[in-house]
């Protein structure tokens, strides 16, 4: 089979789909979305009878326990992604938007429209949800969709593939809008990479291995859902009761995301006083504590933090303490071991807060709030695809303003350029 | 030498660069711009003297007369230069502006603040003013530089770097603000794209040539000035002296530039009566006409147009001309060939003006005006460093917002992820 030719016809099929798409009023869109959804729902037993030849597979092969959770559909998750479609639907449509007009001294108005970037490719590794997730976002934002997920999960992606694009051409939109490439063969992706001018934006969904070679090989913007490491700098100012329910819910809330504290920086000043009820609660919750040498001082009984423990994203009850002399050396800690994802200061001193808000370069920098709330739907976007820690087109929370892109709009009454 | 050692080491530097000037005031930005000017200007004999040796080489090298008028330095062009600085100053600041900021149910002030992208690489090639314009765009935007300029102006570059950072500093700019390297070993230039993390973005200027391989490349995002085959479509309801007030402004004001127009699309029911007046007026211009079958009928004396030609950028007095259909045949052609640079339609008819501004996807889509008013000065965005044909991050004109990007601040009283 010609890998390249298959790839390609694929995402031929996809630019047309976009062009298409980008002209489907809202309501098209909407009730595509819905009637994805109820289909989905319908059709479960179809989905869990696909699904459990992955798992069968996944099984033979040896994948862990968390593997297999991830990629197991039940009646109840196949009911959340339903309820994702819905949602989604729900949002407000972000194409068509014109963001400001202003007039020149010519007398021609010029504005900013938003519009739909194109094609975007989705490579995904194991959870089968990601393909009716990332799938309704971009249609909603009018973008036709290319989709590439892990080997482990084919049957269960086709078989979601197979009910969206039965319906949404049901629905009168173009088949191309909804694209798989179901060739597990990792040449697929490598070609899928090289298609610039076809496919718009690359959006990579899983583990740090994935990314990097995405990054590595694409010729297409990528926009990257990295890891997080994240801090909580807890400062001299600072009511100590609120900093303890601030570090306790960054930690320990769902270890496992990416927007929860992997380091926490305590002001020195106030560490005899702090420390020891803070690591007595982590403690109790089954968090273990790496601390630097002010720490084990305070505490004696935590183990000895090595400088490498500051670049890890632990994603689990694991935890680094770090006292420091003052704000200045908590943020060139940050400036240095922080992957610029969620990074938050608690204090009462309005000019500290103030410097660490300009200064801390990250997605999200917070006042006297978790980390574990630099997230679309705390912060009010809706769904997200993702958190971006680039710097390039977007950062943070990526929902459907996030897949758009804008073009400027002009109009003339003849204006020429002199 | 150990090239890879020498780039790593300069990007580094750069990086620090950025870490400081990120905190710069809008002053102190602001005075070392004009005192950069300054400098240029008394400083004119000492630039011309070095741009003496590049345009012996060149010669000697046997470069075009266009390239080597490109390469040089008079008084009057270091002027320029320095004007640029001077209105560079002149425009507001974007870092810092808080775009936005609403609040969430739980109480916590959810906003985006502009901010410095970090540390871009622009990539260039002969003309030396680059040198000076980049920097100056990047400075106030708060992003160190790295320049990296063709092997034919290096010791014009070298010597308005010298400038440049020697009064940025005496000015309190670090001196990684304004990075230069000045291998003209090609190596180099791969090494600066391998350095993902440490450049946050590289900007190409020059051919289509230099811009293929650096988007080929590149592990660092790209933003890419790229060519412009733009169209201007006569609509049968366009006032008919406007449309040839357009079209021959959209040709002939300065054919060298990506946004004049290569495509004269005109409806088959106003053709007869607009052609031959018009293609009159081009040809009295000096302009080459390339004719569709159609358009040879009504003005036999042109040439016949090729298929390949739809696809060609001139930058020159040639032009090609079609007739269509309607409409809808028009953006058909505009879909297939445009690359999506600027693209205008002349008509009085308001449903199909709006069509076209919506079903168009180009940087700049037009109404009644000349495609060559897509630009950055003409649409009040003050100096532009490129005008992106990219759908990611900036699309159209890149000015200085172009060159920063932003992140969510939350000012929260407490709050935790539930």
């Amino acid at each position: 089979m010609d890998i390249k030719a298959y790839v390609l016809g694929k995402a031929t099929e996809a630019r047309e789909g976009a062009r298409s798409l980008a002209r489907a009023s809202s309501q098209q869109k909407n009730a595509a979305l819905l009637s994805m959804a109820e289909a989905l729902r319908k059709r479960a037993k179809e989905l869990i009878r696909e699904n459990a030849k992955d798992i069968r597979f996944a099984r033979e092969k040896g994948l862990s326990r968390a593997m297999i959770d991830r990629l197991t559909l039940t009646d109840k998750r196949i009911g959340e992604m339903a309820q994702g479609l819905v949602e989604v639907a729900a949002l407000p449509d972000p194409v068509g938007e014109v963001l400001r007009m202003w007039q020149r001294p010519n007398g021609m108005t010029v504005g900013r429209m938003r519009v739909p970037i194109g094609v975007i490719g989705i490579i995904y590794e194991s959870r089968p949800n990601v393909t009716a997730d990332a799938t309704s976002l971009c249609l909603k934002a009018g973008n036709a969709v290319i989709l590439r997920g892990g080997s482990e999960a084919v049957h269960s992606n086709k078989a979601i593939v197979k009910i969206l694009r039965e319906v949404a051409q049901r629905q009168g939109i173009h088949k191309g809008a909804i694209t798989f490439i179901d060739l597990v063969d990792r040449t697929a992706v490598m070609e899928m990479l090289r298609l610039e001018g076809i496919i718009d934006l690359i959006i990579p969904r899983g583990g740090e291995g994935l990314i990097r070679t995405v990054t590595e090989h694409s010729r297409i913007p990528v926009l990257k859902h990295y890891k997080g490491i994240c801090h909580v700098f807890v400062d001299r100012d600072a009511d100590l009761k609120m900093a303890e329910d601030i570090c306790f819910n960054a930690k320990v809330q769902r270890p496992g995301t990416c927007n929860s504290m992997e380091t926490m920086l305590v002001d020195k000043t106030i560490a005899r006083r702090f420390l020891p009820d803070m690591i007595k609660r982590f403690r109790s919750a089954g968090v273990l504590i790496k601390g630097c040498p002010e720490t084990k001082k305070i505490v004696p009984a935590v183990d000895a933090a090595k400088e490498q423990d500051f670049y890890n994203e632990y994603l689990d009850l694991v935890l680094n303490v770090k006292v420091v002399r003052d704000i200045d050396a908590a943020m060139d800690h940050i400036a240095r071991y922080s992957s610029a994802h969620s990074d938050t200061i608690v204090t009462n001193d309005y000019a500290k807060g103030m410097r660490f808000l300009r200064e801390v370069d990250s997605s999200a920098v917070l006042i006297n709030a978790s980390t574990r709330l630099n997230d679309g739907f705390q912060f009010g976007l809706g769904a997200e695809i993702g958190i971006s820690t680039d710097k390039i087109h977007a950062r943070g929370p990526m929902g459907l303003e996030e897949l758009t892109c804008t073009k400027f709009i002009v109009l003339g009454s003849g204006q020429l350029r002199e």
